[in-house]
């Protein structure tokens, strides 16, 4: 991977630059809407339902929420993976020096729960380069599977930490001489990432240019995209995101609005870590193992997104779903929209579903209007073995 | 419904009306592709997989296979059923005395295993005509509470068999005076089925736009889709198909091959009743309850469709698929194509893959070049409980 000294700065026009060069290889992935769930995202909560949750008693919020949902499920490899990784070996093949000194032959190692891994092996695959996957032990079949038969990865078990991880990828490294591919605190990886949430505000003014174009006849309001949620983890595809959807060099004084970035994580055993790092300043650089069904979001936070997230303030807010919200979610997914999605995937759209806090802060700011807000659906990797315990809600 | 005796012709140009009728009502649903199905069913079956099926001992075939899945898991509804229902309902509304009669109170009524009956609700819903239902009382759970809590129709139970149903409806028919609207077996119903076919044929045009001008450049071959199949139970979609697939008026003498359509029928329990029937060269009427989880296949052939399938000679050919080949091709679906099908959806596509019939007759017409075929996704209505089963291959 590039040496990120060299990287490009982490602006909206680099994000551009990253989609230029991936274009060739990637999905432009569809953007789908649902009216059956824009009409229970926009239908209030009982007091019922909040009982026994931290907004017990209040009033229920009744925001106006319109999804146009970005499936990354349908991207090379099952998951918005493939951009940074592909951006990644892009940026690498293009790095003076790295042919000369045998680049091509030692290939790249990373350590990932499953889609990175996937994504880099694919990436490396369409350029030839061996690939050195570490995953855990623990890590879904079906994605060690897909590394190992499908993209010919050598692929290393190691445990489930985020240090055990990384200590076997450095010993891989130290052995093959292979490049370092992080699978998210790295420039390169977070700006292949962004170029979803730029799709979709490109993919977004397309469908919505006869709205667009009576509006202006009418001098109506114009649609717009109000705001984008993704699901959080090490923030490669949040910090991305942030930096896709901010002004463009010249045009931070433009009127209007901008588009807000919100991220969502689970909160089972600690795994909101964005969250609760937001809240305290300072983010928290370690988790202890957690048993959420969302097992691409079981990482904190990076230190570069972290530096997009937080210290640049790109982004507006992150919030917390439980596992039976998640659950919940993911049978709205696949049985109203017959999409098939992992659980992380949807954790933006529990949110918008089912946090009080969020859903107030559309309805104030949405008014009756409402707002046209993006869910980025981040993957479909899923077994289909074992998936009655997915949907069973008295589980955790 | 409106009577039969004053149904358009069954042409093509009627189905063409058919869509011009319901397209303020329905989606134009995606048509996606996916290569590494192409892939799959482009390499020839190995002689072990063919070990033990009719065809052992054969030399595999090796067609090239281009798929491009018209997907109506995504139309509304869940199925294409909502083209047909739709249909019937403003052909109904236009029909000359029906309002005078009354009919806007009495409504309409249907027998059907779910699909058909959601979308007559669906369809009835949307003109607020009231709508009853009778369903076999073993219809899927799913189905049910669709037709009952989502479309608001008024839901009775009745035996598993065609004769039962019938008899029920005919019931329903005399106490309410609410007019029936058969799920196939009536013009106005396949007419509507076929507008799936016309936009598959317009949409593989607008997708290969590129190649197509690239064609005319060099004076190389233009893409041209070869031919579409479908699942085959009660007839509405296969033969409304076939309509939209035959020549227009006037252009009968076009030279080039037609767009070929073919059937795909589940063989367990003689499901496969149209391919029976065309080989012995008579409709087969009834057939007995049949276990095959492809449970929107369980109907014979109508006498309207079979017209149009046997008698016309529309279609080409229909093939039979056993349960574990349709349970291969569901989850190549879900897990390669992210997309939630039911079973009755795939049996074109597990013909494509399996059928080794089918597969030597693209093998020898396609030649190199292959075939691009439409594969019509029938719908994508399925309970997430009980899903393991659906996937478990030793089970029937």
């Amino acid at each position: 991977m590039a040496d990120p000294s060299t990287a490009p700065p982490l602006t909206r026009a680099s994000v551009e630059a990253a989609h230029r060069l991936i274009k060739p290889f990637i999905h432009e992935t569809p953007v789908l809407t649902n009216s059956t769930l824009n009409k229970l995202a926009s239908t209030p909560r009982t007091p019922e339902e909040l009982a026994g949750t931290e907004w017990e008693g209040r009033e229920p919020a009744k925001p106006v929420i319109r999804f146009w949902f970005k499936c990354e499920n349908f991207q090379r490899g099952g998951a918005f993976k493939a951009r940074g990784a592909f951006h990644a070996i892009e940026r690498l093949k293009r790095e003076p020096g790295w042919e000369e000194g045998g680049g091509r032959e030692k290939g790249v190692v990373t350590h990932s729960s499953g889609n990175h891994a996937g994504a880099l092996s694919l990436a490396a695959l369409a350029s030839s380069l061996p690939a050195h996957i570490v995953m855990p032990a623990n890590a879904s079949p079906i994605k060690v599977a897909a590394v190992r038969d499908t993209y010919r990865a050598n692929v290393t078990f190691s445990g489930p930490t985020a240090a055990e991880r990384e200590a076997a990828a450095a010993r891989v490294v130290a052995e093959t001489g292979a490049r370092l591919v992080p699978p998210y605190d790295h420039p390169d990886i977070l700006l292949g990432q962004g170029t979803a949430a730029l799709e979709l505000q490109e993919q977004f003014a397309r469908l919505n240019r006869e709205a667009a174009a009576a509006a202006a006849a009418t001098g109506g309001k114009p649609p717009r995209l109000d705001a984008v949620i993704t699901p959080l983890s090490g923030g490669g595809l949040l910090s991305g995101t942030a930096l896709a959807c901010s002004p463009r060099d010249g045009e931070e004084d433009r009127p209007g609005p901008p588009i807000y970035v919100f991220g969502a994580e689970p909160t089972l055993d600690g795994a909101d870590d964005g969250r609760r790092g937001l809240a305290q300043g300072e983010r928290i650089a370690a988790i202890g193992p957690t048993r959420t069904i969302a097992d691409g979001l079981r990482t904190p936070v990076g230190k570069v997104p972290w530096t997009i997230i937080h210290d640049r303030k790109l982004v507006r807010a992150v919030y917390g779903v439980s596992e039976t919200q998640i659950k919940r979610a993911l049978r709205l997914v696949w049985e109203r929209m017959k999409v098939v999605v992992e659980p992380s995937a949807v954790v933006g759209l529990a949110a918008a579903l089912f946090n009080e806090e969020f859903r107030a802060l559309i309805e104030k700011e949405g008014g009756e209007d409402g707002w046209d807000l993006g869910v980025i659906f981040s993957g479909g990797n899923v077994s289909l073995d074992g998936l009655e315990a997915l949907f069973r809600e008295d589980s955790s």
